[in-house]
Formats: C-alpha cells, sequence, structure tokens
C-alpha cells in the first residue's frame, strides 16, 4: 500500500548515506565538535549570505523547539502560536514541561499577523498573567499555507517595535521556500526573524533540523541548552555530514522541489475534477475534501491521514509528497481516485 | 593523529549502514511504528528471554538518562549516583532541569553498596528534604569498573526492600558484559534493575540506545515522556534498523569484545612497564598514571583525555578503546609509550 | 472612596485577630506541627463528617492550585479548565511552570459538563498530545455561578468513569455553599470531588486556604510538595489559628453569608432599574451592564474592577462583596447608583 | 516544656500584632499594592539609605530564595553554597525543582570564600557541565557564624570579576548584624552583594521576609515571578503593616539583639562549665557538645534540636534564643544543666 502519510516515509537520499559511508572511519570528535559539522555550519552561514549568526544541529522539530523555545524565554514568558501551530497540539506540551504557556490564536490560514499578536498583547497588561514574548510561527505552516515577503515584514516589524522574539519552525521550510508562490529567500529570514530552523527530516537527511539563531542576545551559552535537554549527539558528525551534503550544491532545493512538483500534480488533477480544498496549500501538504465513502475506499489501496470532518458527509484527508515520492505513484493515485469517483 | 580519546571517534560499524542502505526506501510509519524498531524490540525481549519488559529506543544517553528518571520519579523524590556518575557531573544539570535533586555519594570505586545508600536514607528522613528514591548505577561505570553479580544482587535487594527504583546506565553495557571480569548476563538483568539500556552509540551504532523497563509500575504512559522531551524520532527506523542489525547475531557483543581485547592489550603491556593505573578498570576505558613530562610528548602523537593530577609530578589518563580500534595502532601506541619512557 | 474591588479589601474577621492575639506566646512547633493547626484539620474533617481525608493549610488561590496540581499529575499530563478557569487566565501561567498544560474550554457560565470535557478527551487520542487527566472547576466560579449538586454528581460521576481527577477550586467555596440556589453541603464535596479547597483569605482570614485530599492515592508525601514549593510556614499556627476559629462555630458561614446578603440587596436593587448582568451569579460577585458613561461616573465615588466591554455603549463591572461590606454603604451605593441613571 | 528548639516558637511580638489590629479594616488594594506595604518598602530603601533597590516583601525563607534564585538564573546556570546551606539540604530540593542544580561546597565554618568557589568554577569548564553562576551565602550561617566586612568584600569583588550573582539568605541577618563580633551595616550589603534578604519570620514577625534586589538587571518583572510562584498575598498588607513597624523605629534591631543576648548568656555560662561548641557562633543559635547520657536528661526538660554526633560518647545539640525568649528561663536552663553535669 502506498503512503502519501508523510514526507518521512522513507529513509535518507542516496547520496546522505553515501556521505555517511564514504565519512564513516574519519576519526573525529564528538558533540558538533567535528569536521563536517563545522564544515556544514560554514556552508550554511554562506548560503544565507550571513557569517554573524549562530548555528546548531539538533536531531528533529519537538527537541528544536523546545530548546529554543526555553533557552529563549525567562521562565515567566510565554510563546504565542496559531492554534494550528505543531507546538500547540502535537508535542505532548513540550514548552509548557520547560515551565512556559502557549497561548492560542485562532486563525484561518495557520499564519500569524501584527493584529492577532497585539491582541493578545492587550489581554496580557500586568504580572497576574503570563507575559507574552516569543511569537511561534511556522512555514510552511501546518496546514500547508506560507508566508510571502510582506506579511512576514510586517510581522517583523512589530515584533521588533514590540521587543517580541520571532522564531520560525521551518520543519518544512524547503517546500515553503520552493513553491511557487514563495517570494521569500533563505537569506532574506536571518534579517526578519530572530531564530528559526531549516529541517532536514522531512527533506530527505535521516534526521537533522539546523537552528539559525540570529539575534545577538539569544546566542550566549546555547551549546549548555542542547546538552541539558539532551540534544548533543556523541556522534554529531551524524547531523553535519547530513546537512554537509544537502547544502553542497542545490540537493536541499532540488529534493523540496520535487515533492512540490508531486503535490502539484496531485492538486491540479484533483482540483480539475471539482473537488475543494480544505485550506490554501501551494506546497507539499494538500487537504482535498472528499466524500466519506470515497476516502473509506481509498484507504484499502492508500495510506494517508484523516485531517478533519466537514459537514456530515465529506471530510478533508492529507496528502503529503515528499523527495522521495514517485511520479508513476501520483500518476497511478489520480487514476484510482477517478475511478472512484 | 590517532585518538584513543573515546569510542565515538567513528561512525557506525559497516554492517550498520549497510543495513540501513537495504531498508532505506521501504515505507514505514514514523516514530517507532516502523517494523523495523518493532522487530527491533521483539529481537532484543528474546535475547534477554523475557517478553514482559518494555524496550524504547532512543538517541543517546543524557536523553535517555533524563527521560527515564524524570518519568519514573515524582517531583519531591530524588535520585542518589555515585559522585563519578555521568549524570552528576557531565549532563550539565539534565535531571535536575526536569526538577529532581541528584544526591552525590563517594565512592572509591565508582560503584555504589547497599550501605552507600542506607547512609542517603538515614540522612533524609523527613519532608525538609528530599525523599531519595532512584538508586543511578552505570556499568561498566564512568571509571572502568564493572558490578559483578553478587555485588548487583546485593543492591538490588536492598533496594526492592526499601521500595527504591534501581536504574543501570548502560551506556557501556557491551564492554562490561564482554569484560572477562564479568560474572553477569543480559538476561540477568530484568531480574536485577527496574530499568535499564543498552548502549548503542559507544559500541558501534550511528546513534541509539535501547531503554528497558522492567518494573511494571514504571511503564506506563513512557511514549508520553519520550515525545515530550523531543526523542520521538520522526524516522524513528534509524534507530530500530540499528539494534535489528547489532542483535541479529552475536555482532553487538563482538563489538564490545574487540574494544575490551584492544583495552587488555593496552593495560597489559602498560602494567609490564610497572606503569600504575588510577582505578581497576576491566573494560574498554583504562587510567594509567604517567609523568606529566610523558604526557606532553605523547600528546604530540595521540589524542586522549586528560583525566586528573595524581601527584605533583604524575597525571592520569584516560585511555578508550572501542569497535573501531585498530590493533596496530594499538601496538605502535605501546611502542612509542616505551620509547618516550 | 468605599471599595467594591474585592473581598480582599479588608484585614481579618476581629474574632480572627483575637484568636491570633490569646495564643500568640504559647511555644509551638513549626511547619503545621502546632496543635492550632493540628486541631483545625481535626475540627474540618468533624465539620464535613470525614475521618479519611488529609488536609493541608497553605497561605493563598495560587499556592495551593499550583501544589496540589502538580502533585497530582504526572508530567505528561494536562490539566483542563473553562476559559474562565483562575489557573488559565490569572495566574501567570503557575501550572505551566511546574510542567503542566492547561487545556481551555469555553463554556457559557464558567461551568463544565461532562461533555465538555468527554470533548476534550475525544481530541487527545495519543502520545502526540498531552494526556488530560485532571479537571479543575471553581465553586463560585470566577463570574459568580455556582454548581448545583445534581451538575457536581454528574461531573463526578464522569471523572470517576474516565480515571480523571476532579478538584475544585474553593477560593469562594463558602460564598458558594451559603448562596440561597444552593443545594450542595460542605460534606458531600469528599464524596464528589477528589480533592478541593476551602478559601479562608477571601472569607475573612488574614490569609489561608484548607486543602483536602479525599482520593487516597494523591495524599501520600504531600508536605514534601508543600516545603518544595516554600508553602510549609515556620509559623504554621497562623494559618491554623484562623481556621480553629472560622470553624470553632458557624463563624465561616456566617461570614460567607452575610457577604452573599450584601450582594442580594445589590442585585435585587439593580435588577428592579432594569438593569441587566452580564452572568446569573447568585454569589458575592455581580457583573451589572452599564452605559460607560455612567461607569465613568461610578468610578469618581467607588473603586470597583472594569470586566469587559459588551456593545459600544455598554460594560459588564464587577461589584464583589465580602464579610466586611457595611449594608449603609450597600445602600449609600445604590442611590448613587439611581442618581446617576 | 520551655523550648530552645528555634526562633519561631512562638507568634508575633505585640507590637506587630497591634499594628494589624490597628490597620484592620482600612480598606486596601491588593497584592502588595496597599499602602502599608509600599510605606514599608520606602522605610526599608531609607534604613539602607539607597532609593534604587527593588523591595519585594515574600511569605517565608524557602518561597524567598526558590523565587529569587530561579527568576535570577538562566536554565543552564548553577547555584554554589556551602554543604551546610539551607537550599542544600532543608528545602525539599526547592531550587532543583526549579531546574537548578546546587553544587555543593564542603567549608569549617560554613562561610564561602573566593577560593572556595574559583574551585568551582575550575572544575566546570565547559557545556557538558551546568554553569556555575550565582553565589548562595547565609548570613547569619545556618551554623551560626557571620560573614565579617573584610570576608564580605572580598567575596563581593570576587563576584563582580567572574560575572557571578552574590546572594545573601538573611533569614537570621537581624541576629548577625547585631552581633558582638559584626562590622557590617545594612547600609552596606547593597554594594556588596546583588540581593538579599531581611528575615521576618525569625525575628519577631508572624511572617515575612522583605527581598532586596540591588543589581539593577535582575530587578524586571520580579512580581511576575512571585505571582507564578503563589508569593503574591491577595492580603499583602499582612507583610507590609509587619515590615512597617519592624522598621518604624529599632524594633527590628532590639529583638535581634535581645536574642543575642540570651544566647550570649547561655554561651558564657556554658563555656565556663569547660563545654566546648561545634562551631564558633556569636548569634542567636549555639552548638554545645554535651554527653550523651546528659543530652538524654536535658530532653526531659527541655526542647531542642539534636544537631549531630561527634564521638561514641558526645554529641552537638543546638540551643537557639529569640525575641521571646526569657531571661529567666535561661537562668533556669543554665541551672539544670549544672545540676545534671
Amino acid at each position: 500500500m502506498y503512503s502519501f502519510k508523510n514526507d518521512y516515509s522513507e529513509g535518507a537520499h542516496p547520496r546522505i548515506l553515501n556521505a555517511l559511508i564514504e565519512s564513516n572511519l574519519v576519526q573525529e570528535d564528538g558533540y558538533g565538535e567535528d569536521q563536517f559539522s563545522q564544515k556544514a555550519v560554514e556552508l550554511l552561514k554562506e548560503r544565507m549570505g550571513r557569517t554573524d549568526v549562530d548555528i546548531h544541529l539538533l536531531s528533529g522539530g519537538t527537541q528544536t523547539n523546545l530548546i529554543a523555545i526555553s533557552a529563549f524565554l525567562r521562565p515567566h514568558e510565554a510563546a504565542m502560536a496559531a492554534s494550528t501551530g505543531h507546538i500547540l497540539g502535537h508535542e505532548t506540551g513540550a514548552i509548557e514541561a520547560t515551565g512556559h504557556k502557549v497561548l492560542s490564536i485562532e486563525t484561518v490560514n495557520g499564519k500569524l499577523t501584527p493584529s492577532d499578536v497585539q491582541a493578545v498583547l492587550d489581554g496580557h497588561p500586568d504580572e497576574h498573567m503570563v507575559k507574552p514574548k516569543l511569537v511561534y510561527i511556522s512555514n510552511s505552516t501546518e496546514i500547508g499555507s506560507i508566508y510571502n515577503q510582506s506579511e512576514l515584514v510586517q510581522l517583523s516589524e512589530f515584533c521588533k517595535k514590540n521587543h517580541l522574539i520571532l522564531y520560525m519552525d521551518g520543519a518544512r521550510l524547503g517546500s515553503a521556500l520552493c513553491s511557487t508562490e514563495n517570494d521569500l529567500q533563505l537569506s532574506d529570514l536571518p534579517t526578519l526573524v530572530d531564530a528559526f530552523y531549516i529541517g532536514g527530516t522531512k527533506n530527505g537527511a535521516l534526521i537533522g533540523e539546523a537552528l539559525v539563531i540570529c539575534k545577538d542576545s539569544l546566542k550566549e551559552d546555547f551549546r549548555y541548552h542542547m546538552k541539558q535537554k539532551g540534544a548533543l549527539l556523541a556522534k554529531g558528525r551524524l547531523l553535519g555530514t547530513q546537512f554537509l551534503e544537502l547544502f553542497r550544491d542545490n540537493l536541499f532545493f532540488d529534493l523540496a522541489a520535487h515533492a512540490n512538483k508531486m503535490a502539484t500534480i496531485l492538486r491540479d488533477e484533483i482540483s480539475k475534477a471539482n473537488i475543494p480544498f480544505l485550506t490554501h496549500s501551494p506546497t507539499n501538504q494538500i487537504f482535498p475534501i472528499l466524500p466519506n465513502a470515497l476516502i473509506t475506499e481509498l484507504e484499502k489501496h492508500y495510506a494517508f491521514h484523516f485531517w478533519e470532518k466537514v459537514d456530515t458527509d465529506h471530510s478533508a484527508i492529507r496528502l503529503v509528497t515528499s523527495w522521495a515520492t514517485k511520479e508513476e505513484e501520483v500518476t497511478a493515485f489520480l487514476e484510482n481516485l477517478k475511478k472512484l469517483m
């Protein structure tokens, strides 16, 4: 049964495995002090045209979010996130477990605006409530949408003005930056956000996220936080080698572009069949709304996530494509879908 | 410069990389629900002759320790450890960061005895102090010693009688179990300790520790704790595939035996040269005491850890061997050492 | 300027101060082991007809909530509360600071029903989300409403069936139990909830809340949690003496009844003037909806809380009465109000 | 049975109770925003000749320590304390419960020196260990000794040079400052330490400690931390009224001087009987070493703390005097002691 369940169903892109094999017997220091990690960090800085950022390699998204946010905030400060935000509903209270409340904001498209955040600030005037301090956004969002440059600039300016930390979860940043609707570049981000991460796990790596800390005051002692939360890998080279391979040339972007292309084929054909979508998603996750009976049939042949009920007879499902999605499987899926309609 | 700095200087044993390559494009569910992880867990249960334990695969030692200990203890309860214990001095307060004090116990050889623990219990009679609840031991210890069966049985019985949780850090369990002085078997552990982990990272894996929870009351909801602390990998298959390969046959033990053999050659030859050792270590870490001038010379040719000053003119260094240590490098080191003496 | 801002504007009822004076020079043990605290605990058990509950005296509501909830929950478990719940919006993330998420539930009247809680359970099926475990309710609620017996019985049965902990914040329990609409008795509570507290601070004491733990599994080692969070007062007698006086006869209930009576006069007269209320509140907090201009005038003569905007021209204010509210001041307020209308 | 167990066996000094009575029915705002608290804060600033410090009133020592230390430190930073320090052994892991390790330092007299702290810094060079950041000292110490000016100046300079926070637990600051051996003044402290508290509970108040934050960077948002940890009392006036009375004239110092005087009588007479002491203590706690049989006899007539075994036949006990200790009881005790010898 072919799976459109997520973008981490397979292992790693073959070039990444090759890189691990080739470097395997070189002796290196541990905990990210190996040459591969250090070169990867330098390469990433180069790719974003900024030598003044700090970059740390971590294992996964929840780990990165919880370490970054708990390192950045003082005990009484809170994060804010769209109600669809990953830290709110899919990380088992990881942020709260470090002592910080996450304030939920209802949105229509998974994206936060200055007025959304202003409303939270207005509702938290004094010490009887937490102090809202960090704005958590995802790009692409958990429902597939992306921030365009103008939106991100506005949010960034608002945060700077209000002394808020702007943090971007980039678990699917590759897909966002390679979307046909995107007008942001990797090199724009250090200017616009205070910290963000470049997701490797969902874009061809075995594991690995590269956290970029842009704001100076957030940089100090970050490796202490990583160690304390169990994120400094003895064989940190595992992370370094992968990011080195992903960014040595255009591999990272090529993989994301492939995932997007596969999603686009799905989206276009499904649209042509007059099937509506739950959200506007120009990235590698799409959310078609199908009759329940059709979903039941599809589940016999394909793995995917049931997303939510829409009305009595219809529900949205989530289809995710990745660097590993085969075009012939996409075509076969569409044919199957048409047959079932 | 050849390194005896640690047992994680290289990548993974080639068979492990092969296993990753062969399984790479199979689609699997995430977060440890893939077939490789599930088979690895079954295999491990088989190897220890116990189907009633729970086994979870995690990324590293600090992560495993902090998740296990914080999941096992209530907020007012404390861990106890030898002052040399890894959780005390080398994990950046990871246990305290989850809210729990770690009580330090001075020992001569890195090992805890019932009377050591009894003394802590005696010193903590009421609610004005933490409640000592979990006994943390390492096998092999951080200074290379191991628990024999009789010692572990005594400690185990003491803990059961006093309603204490006995937890074994097995970062180097392979080396302990393969020591020529060892009389414990993997299958003894579920009976003797309440939880322990089998270290993969320091015995040939890229990353990976297998936590075995033996006591029923500690099992419930453990995956919630893993997720909350950022330890559920999206591609959990990375851990499963490795443990499957390590325990498919005798690989895990063969690798540890090789590391021990290399350490034995070093130890025997260094002893013959009338060089004393800081500790009695029958495992893959040894601590010869050398003249400071000699150490300075050695450092020009080899990488290793300076351990501690012994007297004005002598210091102990740490030499660590691994599955990847080459016998010719051991021989060369010994020759160099003799030349320098 | 007379204040209807809250029920803790004055010090303590004179009988309480007298009790402190009379017992002042008796030497006693510290930390709640004095005779006054112990007698108070026995007396409270007698008043609720249950000798099998555990009772602890603490300083304030936030302190009691955070210690109880963090002692009762394991790290991955969450509390649930009405969105108006005190722990959600007015305790500066105190619960999250102990590591636990608080899930917010929208309600119409500040009260939770089984179906409210069921919906949260349905939305939290697995380890990628927190495990909802504790139902936090307030009686009276933060908006003045109360649970009747039937509502509480239903919620209690639901919680028992679903292995949930039911915890009642009783900061204003006196006012709730003395409401003319109430059909619950203090002695009903140990059967219906797993833990609750009897608020002293807002009912005539200087400080003090009596936490009653009814469920056996929640009792163990509770004093450790109190000490760890800074709640074991060296002069615990300060709390014991006050509760002894409050419950020696009917003082606690007399004081609450007076507060309610004063609120009733306000409510009845304001109603007669055809002024609507934001919520149905039969207790000592009422929320009349007044024209904004009128509120501005009233603020020149009285202190009270602005509660929330209702429409362009109207807003709700909060008027709180207490054991210390003077009837002549209530009368004067009503006269003033009428003049300003 | 007369008690020398501690300095909080009685209630409050009568003048304090009077102050509570006199102010009782004045309506005031809550949470420390009442006029009494605000005047107390102003008065305290005046008494130490510094208007630029921030002062907050809290309920007890453990509460003050845990809130201050957790507010001052970032998650990876640790406190250092003498092994006799209250936060190490008598606060049930309160500091660790906020996530911070407390590093223990062995001392002879309960006091820390620059070289003690330097040794800890030397042992914590990198991110694999916590970062030692806050030096916790007590004055008087838990074993009755005091810092003289020269010692405190040296420690202060060392901390400034090493970017360490110097925090003084002043649970018994009154007794320290009124010791005949003391050469420090209250007004010296804001220059020498970054924060300290003036203990009220053990010097005549019902409850109450006044935390003085001297270093600017530690001041921001402190009330948030107080609220989050349950320390903002609804009737904050309870604290304000007491400190106002204690510092309105010389009451605070008079009470401490009386306690010291009573201790001095005990110390002098016990010394004359050739009974040795465990520590040099010029304050209100003394630790005579007595034959075990004599202690058993004394326990029939007096309440006091057994402190520790000294040799097979002798042990140290702790005798504590307070503002409430009666000279005739001191005399009677000494007579009894002599009879029993």
